[in-house]
């Protein structure tokens, strides 16, 4: 089925989620939107972040997907059952592959989680986590500051290992082995929090895991695009609600390929 | 005229220029609009600062006031002429009132100012000052991190002293001794850019300044509000497009009275 995939974020963040699926899923078609206007939603409440999913759910469908992919964890922490509510296409959060994979990987069952606000606030990872295995214990913290220095391009600072060092600091009392990277931002700090949490701690990053999560969705369904890269190119169309410009330039450093162009909508008429 | 005066800002921060009318013009009434669903401004372009502008101003007719006061800067830089056109009472922005006392208070002609990244790009404190006097000088620093900064209450440590220190390099490379602080969180770090400027660059704050020229517009055309305070307590209603117990909490931090209650908007469909 050559329909494309909608896959949608809050701003730039998501194109991480973007590049994995294009690595994993590579014959398969994408529609992208960012709601750079709105952007960020960690800080936003239920109310907010649900009304905007709902209408980039919306629009996308107007792409006639065949699936959706919330690639922003707060949108996904808050949204994913009112969106899965409305449509009667596939929606696949970042959340839940995030939890499966942590709680794959923990063997002293205590796990640690870091993301937005709202993220945190939503309780959302403990859910899915307690789902999974009662037995686990979550310690969570919420990291403002993190989306604004890797914005800032602080990937590799002193300031950033600073504030990297206080909001961990708490999470090193506990015997964690696995830390879940709840914020498609946070990936980009890899380094300075590998080297805070030490090399026992394993970092999940639920950006590879969903693009994993979400080709056994597609074959159970049988939606995958069996039409051969061969035959034809797959599409990747690129829309924002705000500032091509700058969203262009922060695709062509995340991603593996050149984004040509990319298109504004005027998202709240959805 | 006892209408209420309209003032709006992209989330909390105008809040400072309500706490300088108040205290400026104890008799007036006021309607506060805080756009905290879509904050920040600073990073957009103007015609999404223009729309979300446009949508405030029409709700806060609703509310029949007399002026409008844009309280945030970049709103102010990128959407006031906007605004001019579309009503017909009067409107102030902060930047004006800004640059006309950063004019007088310079001896060296050389004037810094700090802001978003879209009001410094804008160039609007640049047309001010140069429209005022063209020998001036301005040398203009986007500081994208102050806001965040304040926002997760680091406003004396050790991480802002160090980004504070970055940021404002350059800017002293320059013989400036006026920098005008051109977002309504800055004050909030007053201390720490003063220590770093040196005693001899005045910090000038718009929101001050703001509530004097709207103390001057409304004396001019015969607007004041004549009832006394003995008579009647002003009213002070807020609205937000989201978290009103955040706002009403970080209110209550700024102003000196207690905020009761604050109600939701729904402002897009404005």
């Amino acid at each position: 089925m050559d329909a494309p995939i909608g896959v949608f974020d809050s701003g730039v963040g998501g194109l991480t989620v973007v590049k994995e699926i294009m690595r994993q899923l590579p014959g398969e078609n994408l529609v992208y939107f960012g709601d750079t206007a709105r952007v960020p939603y960690g800080s936003k409440s239920k109310i907010t972040v649900c009304k905007y999913s709902r209408q980039i759910v919306r629009f996308l469908q107007t792409k006639n997907v065949k699936a959706v992919v919330a690639a922003c964890n707060t949108a996904s922490a808050l949204a994913l059952d009112e969106i899965r509510d409305e449509i009667d296409i596939p929606v696949l959060g970042v959340v839940e592959p995030g939890a499966v994979m942590a709680a794959e990987t923990t063997r002293t069952k205590n796990i640690g989680i870091i993301g937005t606000e709202s993220t945190i606030k939503s309780g959302i990872y403990n859910k899915f986590l307690h789902r999974i295995d009662p037995d686990i214990t979550v310690v969570s913290k919420a990291c403002p500051l993190f989306v604004p220095l890797v914005e800032e391009g602080l990937w590799e600072d002193r300031v950033t290992e600073d504030i990297v060092g206080r909001y961990l600091h708490e999470l090193k009392e506990y015997d964690i082995d696995a830390l879940i990277l709840g914020c498609t931002h946070y990936p980009l700090l890899r380094r300075i929090i590998g080297q805070e949490m030490g090399e026992n701690v394993k970092l999940v990053n639920p950006a590879y895991e969903t693009a994993k999560s979400l080709k056994t969705l597609l074959t159970e369904k049988d939606l995958l695009n069996t039409t051969g890269i061969d035959e034809k190119e797959p599409s990747y169309d690129y829309f924002v609600s705000d500032g091509v410009e700058k969203f262009i330039s922060f695709a062509d450093d995340v991603l593996s390929c050149h984004v040509e162009k990319a298109e504004i909508i005027d998202i709240e008429s959805f």
